[in-house]
């Protein structure tokens, strides 16, 4: 078993998962644990609005830490949003409370892409690296924090699409039209988005993720020519030594070039087929791939349907048990819990 | 080449390639090309309302027959809705102007089920019949008329939904909550799905397409279990010798298991390796599968694209052009004119 810097203290499982060591049980953590459907972060978003929430270090790394505790999870993932980076780009975003972001001055053609600032993560976005400052020291022992970003599609997409859409049709339509000023802009993004992590490392994130959450409107042809080689640009700049899960949702077919693209842990949505993934990956650790909408249903759906994500792994090492994407606002804060603890107790038939 | 009824007239060019046959050129249609990005469909609109159109069919005979002649494509597609079939099973449907059709009254548990009317397809949806007559006869020789109904599980994950959804939450979770509620409406929706497409066939449909628009928001295990057999029941239910175009969207780990669940033809969408498809279902003939975001670039971008998708067919006889999904509201009539010209005039590399 690893051990810790001081060599005694065994590493946490989470960590000795997404390096694709053996583990005595399947860690799990959920995206958008600390989300809507906790009625303590319902409250507090009550007398503080979305944005003030990633801005108030102090209140964002309570979030992150208390629902780590109540759920029992393996890992802690620093609360903070995705779209964060785009207003250091000189992107004007509106937080609308039912739409999600709005950027007033979207990247509509190819010059466009020439107005935008350098992100200057390591000082633009100080709340968020003070956020795990502050979330570190107060997790327990033993549960890790996990900083993240967008991946360079995700936020480009963003930037053009100006909202969130079904299929990214103008941002597309823009890749299309432009391939050179797609480049320029994922090189841009690539150089403000590394700096932004590695930042997050220094301040203390034991792991990384990166999202690219939109990248399931794309073919593989189009990821290998417009997305993997920004992704991996991004994921070689990291800190070494920190393990990078690079999550993508929407598409299966796309999970090769993701594979390929880098990242110790590979995180699958719920569309693809975690055994027929774990066979073509080899040793590749992966995250995933519980359906959200399963936490909607009854305790006995949530039993049986964890327990055929956790057979399809079948007890290869390197698993991390998660959601295909976050947990649903509707979700009962008790199936998450009896989830929670029937994956910890797990164990696979010898 | 094969002939016609009348043993001198080719078939066309759309059904032949139907059947996996050779065919001196590649046919294209698209789905959606009777659509808002055409002027005088908008110009018809705004004197129609779009659930009187697809009523009134002498104007939805026109607007089928019209596109497909401007177009020049190698097959027509009745103009309908999907969620035509819902208010005969008893539901109360707004088609709204920008969210689409919400139901008053969606089915939110097992019970629910069991107030559904027979969709007595044969009398409650006439004009549908009547549209395919009308078309059928004002159609030029040699483009064949394309029917068309959801599959039972878009039809019923909306009929739970009550709304268009990005991940049909509430629909998966009543499956994962009773699955034998949810059987028994997958099959209720088959006996009317499939008299419905019996009856369009009857009236001279060439060809029907089963749309599975929303199951891409399920995993590979879960089709099997919940959709596979349901499509199946409907494709075997329908009358020899008409092809039947398979459709899904949104997971290129079903495709698959739709090809088991039946049609001459499967339709992917852009998010598919056509290459790779064709290359696992051997000789099945396949519809697809430009992006439609290409529509909105320009000119040289859609002929090099639509070369792209042919050259991933390679040849392989038993190709059907289309688009990945509908064509979106802002393309340019002229794109679409494009690429229609570019299709038909290509020849693979010999």
């Amino acid at each position: 078993m690893a051990t810790g810097p001081n060599g005694s203290r065994p590493e946490p499982l989470f960590l000795r998962a997404c390096r694709g060591e053996e583990t005595e049980a399947t860690p799990i953590w959920l995206m958008r644990q600390a989300g809507r459907y906790l009625p303590e972060y319902r409250a507090l978003r009550e007398r503080v609005g979305f944005l003030d929430l990633c801005r108030r270090s102090d209140l964002a790394a309570q979030v992150t830490v208390d629902a780590a505790r109540r759920l029992g999870v393996d890992a802690a993932i620093v609360f903070a949003d995705l779209l964060l980076v785009l207003e250091p780009l000189g992107l004007e975003v509106e937080f609308g409370p039912i739409e999600g972001p709005i950027i007033r001055n979207p990247l509509r053609e190819g010059a466009d892409v020439e107005r935008l600032r350098e992100m200057d993560a390591p000082s633009t976005l100080r709340a968020v690296y003070e956020t795990v400052r502050l979330s570190r020291a107060a997790l327990p022992a033993g549960v890790p924090l996990i900083g993240f970003c967008g991946a360079p599609f995700t936020v480009g997409a963003y930037a053009i699409e100006g909202r969130g859409s079904r299929d990214f049709a103008q941002a597309k339509a823009f890749i299309y039209r432009d391939p050179g000023a797609w480049h320029a802009l994922a090189a841009h993004l690539v150089r403000g988005l590394t700096d932004y992590l590695n930042a997050q490392i220094d301040a203390g994130a034991h792991a990384v993720q990166v999202f690219d959450s939109w990248v399931g409107c794309l073919g593989p042809a189009d990821y290998r020519s417009f997305v993997l080689p920004h992704t991996r640009a991004l994921i070689r700049g990291l800190r070494p030594g920190v393990p990078v899960i690079h999550f993508g949702t929407g598409n299966p077919a796309l999970v090769a070039g993701m594979a390929e693209a880098g990242g110790e842990v590979v995180g699958l949505d719920h569309r693809s087929d975690l055994a027929g993934v774990r066979a073509r990956l080899g040793a590749r650790a992966v995250q995933g791939n519980l359906d959200p909408a399963v936490l909607l249903a009854d305790r006995p759906a949530v039993i049986e349907r964890a327990t055929g994500v956790l057979e399809a792994n079948g007890g290869r090492p390197g698993h991390v048990f998660n959601l295909g994407h976050g947990v649903l606002p509707e979700t009962p804060v008790d199936n998450v819990l009896a989830l929670v603890d029937h994956v910890r107790a797990w164990r696979p038939a010898r």
